[in-house]
């Protein structure tokens, strides 16, 4: 084991608040001087998602299912008081009022402190995700890469 | 503390892919040489529930909340996009496709691979679950048993 | 690091059953002879609200969200099945049948065995919710007091 402290998240919820959770915590820890991944499942995967279309070839429902989960972090909907997409305007709102970083800017912080941003590959084929159509700089792994960060790690958390 | 790793899992939540993700890695660290348990808490415990209706005395609400919460793993819904019941149906279509193992198959797999699957007596006594009505096989306890093994854990995680 | 073993659980979630889980572990834990900190973001904030109207200056969406959000533990919905707010009433019912703590009860156990409970000062600027209109005798403090506390942990969730 290093001497290292290390933080590894899953994030698998596909919320804008929870992702906001994960990766604040994310960025603490690096702070920290953590190791930190955030290993990305399920309908975690839409925060990486880049914000334009990309082209890619799909069959039907890999299709369907891409088209109706949110297109990167920006668009992602709340756990709670979603009201039909309003509440993430108003969150967002309320986080200018008091310089909290937005969603895609904590992503990008993270990116430079170096957290290891991972996405599962199992569940990418599940929902029809390319890697074309994710963010640059990610590393793509299984749930035998997770154990093996999470194995060794002090801050171990499901989101 | 022995040598192993561990990994203790609580499986809060009654859906199909969380409980995937709590099964996926389950069986992952059990393959990794961890020992693992899940522990089956509130919603949760209906992955644990056989398919078929049995027949035991119950009061009037827990009659209405075991016949309102789906009847094993395979009737779980999905926790986005579960478009009242054709999410599933296209998930468990698309892991078809990709060889990817259906959720009562990761139990069968988490039990001889000798995942101590647990079941919360105190939340069964709230959702009016018998044993009679769960899997063979499976251990009964309380938070207590939970915090026995979860204090000497490497990997914990709330789903 | 201490002798003694550490739980840490970040509240994150507004329902009465996922707080539930939260407060039952922390109990537990706190008999074991744990250290236990609850930090409580984003909707569990509304955990440790008082159950009365606090008079606070609020802008226009501080006062709509905190209108809208659940006034204390004994008002918040559950994850599942809460039909309009008729599950929590018959879970509650059922609790009391079966002598189950409810949760304002499980809150000030922990309180009483020395659970840290700590409210998260950036959410609760997000979601417009002053000091005032939260119980007494918990700590206020950030992400960097979290991980302080967590990584020093044996047992951390997310809920």
């Amino acid at each position: 084991m290093s001497e290292k402290k290390r933080t590894t998240i899953i994030l698998f919820s596909g919320e804008y608040d929870k992702a906001m959770a994960a990766y604040i915590i994310a960025n603490g820890a690096a702070a920290y001087d953590h190791e930190v991944t955030i290993f990305h499942t399920f309908w975690g995967l839409n925060a990486l998602r880049k914000n334009e279309h990309v082209p890619v070839q799909k069959g039907f429902m890999e299709k369907m299912f891409s088209k109706m989960m949110p297109r990167g972090a920006d668009k992602m909907g709340l756990s709670n008081m979603n009201f039909g997409g309003i509440g993430p305007k108003l969150i967002k709102d309320i986080m200018k009022k008091h310089n909290a970083m937005p969603l895609p800017q904590l992503i990008e912080m993270a990116q430079e402190q170096d957290v290891k941003l991972v996405a599962c590959t199992m569940t990418m084929d599940l929902l029809g995700l390319h890697q074309d159509e994710l963010l640059e700089g990610i590393e793509y792994a299984g749930v035998a890469a997770y154990l093996a960060d999470a194995q060794e790690g002090n801050v171990n958390l499901f989101i």
